[in-house]
């Protein structure tokens, strides 16, 4: 955490065994998962999503140690990291309240709850229920660029009601530009008192910028991914994030160095970690497309897949 | 060229053939160089760098034709683009007014000086030749992170006393944040009569958010490269430049699809084109070292390479 001159306070989320989870099945080795974990807390990260509880959304067949969650993970976590440092990511519809209690126990201290726009009532109650279990709890309002303000707005302000300490804004599709992010950032704070937060993905190369907008709006909580590591072509990078803020700022809160030193031994023993700024992923993001159209998409004639995707998009016409 | 929201024409123009040498020494193969330059027009690009002239700044042993920009290469692009589309570059210690002559006669009608800070004069005069032969001119002042805002003001107002009709501020280190991105594009406007263009390089990530910042602050001449093909971890990547542009304005000026495709197809055909995010150049970044300080740091042990360039940027203390 880290005070900008406009006098922020700054909390930066790792996300990176999660998200970047999409690429390898969530599969990561646990040595790297425990050597991630401590050295991204050590960098000054304040705190380290460890995965999903009982899977994403969708099923996975033989899904990994960071998408199935298990109290052994968490525990094991726990040992290296403290656990006010620990989040973890779930899906209403894949727990249950045992879980929740679960979670506590074996270690995680910060809850994050993918709440769909359509049917919020059930993935509320449990959300109050960590409350009282003394989680810290976000709420992310998913692909957030196809939402109508006025959904958006009765969530974020539902989210409150039931005691989330931060709304994320999760541009899923990673379409938005950053005066759009800032328009949405001020929205969503004048209908709650929680934090604001941004996840954000970098299909047009904009997760950073849209960063900075978001914390010029308002927002507060920055989540990011080492070498950008997520689905698609990546989350905001966690090096690039630091970086801005160290040379925006006073210089010493996080250390960098450390960071790098993780970066590297991640992009040598995780081979999905590698960057990448792939072309379909454009497209999705310049059509506010989301992952689930790639499938529809001509990946390997790019050209035919960006036509394509434009008339997936045009407007109806009389 | 398009004209913004904001009633700003910008000119944008594609400098892979030239920037992107740095990385395969300017051996592009003439297919592959013609169909470039031919598809980034097509696409809407207004201009295309094909290459230095008699050189970089450093002399390159074997250098390739993006390079060394001969006449019979030269007379071959012009073949495929109308000269007003093609540009080049030149470091005014390595060329005569017979180059600008030949230059002209085989097809290039846009031409840029990089001028050094301390000694532009000699500079200054072959630009005014270059004018007084039909040229439309820039003056690229390099390294603008590193310049007092005298020293930058000094040589911005020769530029245009000159008969620049562009003043470029070139980010040569990576290093600018998008607020002094905007400083310096509101300091040089003041200043001068020239439009003024922003060569951006990605070191920090932020080459396209500190485009969005210049262009908000009044430039409107955008250099990129097509997958940011260019110096060390490059430049503003084109696809995202204008799909920023598409979705931030009315679409349709340019064919980002036909873009794309040419993308496609180097990253295919030039193995160097391939997206990268190296971690030492993020170091060089974060602490406005330039690439030539980049031998001096351990890059195999990034930890080390931050902290050693840390120390070198370090404050003297009494």
């Amino acid at each position: 955490m880290r005070t900008t001159a406009g006098g922020t306070m700054i909390v930066n989320l790792d996300v990176t065994l999660r998200d970047g989870g999409y690429r390898n099945n969530f599969d990561f080795p646990l040595d790297y998962a425990l050597h991630h974990a401590r050295e991204a807390v050590a960098a000054g990260l304040d705190h380290v999503e460890i995965g999903h509880r009982n899977g994403s959304f969708t099923p996975m067949p033989g899904i990994g140690r960071t998408g199935a969650g298990p109290d052994d993970y968490i525990r094991a976590m726990a040992d290296v990291v403290p656990p006010e440092r620990l989040g973890m990511i779930v899906h209403p519809k894949n727990i249950t309240e045992a879980d929740l209690a679960a979670m506590y126990r074996s270690g995680v201290r910060l809850l994050r709850f993918c709440l769909p726009a359509g049917a919020p009532q059930a993935g509320l109650a449990l959300l109050r229920t960590a409350v009282d279990l003394g989680f810290t709890t976000t709420v992310n309002i998913t692909r957030v660029s196809r939402l109508a303000a006025r959904q958006l707005v009765e969530l974020a302000a539902l989210a409150g009601d039931f005691g989330a300490h931060v709304v994320y804004l999760a541009d899923s599709n990673g379409s938005l530009l950053p005066r759009e992010t800032a328009r949405l950032v001020t929205l969503v704070r004048s209908v709650t008192d929680a934090a604001i937060g941004l996840h954000a993905h970098n299909n047009l190369g904009l997760a950073l910028a849209n960063a900075i907008a978001a914390v010029e709006a308002g927002a507060n909580w920055i989540d990011s991914s080492v070498l950008g590591m997520g689905k698609g072509p990546g989350n905001l990078v966690t090096e690039q994030w630091l970086a801005y803020l160290d040379r925006h700022e006073s210089a010493g809160a996080h250390d960098l160095g450390r960071l790098l030193s993780l970066a590297h031994r991640m992009g040598t023993e995780i081979p999905e970690a590698r960057p990448r700024l792939p072309l379909p992923d454009l497209v999705l993001g310049r059509f506010d497309l989301s992952v689930e159209d790639r499938a529809q998409l001509p990946v390997d004639r790019i050209g035919d897949a960006f036509r394509l995707a434009r008339a997936m998009t045009a407007p109806a016409t009389a």
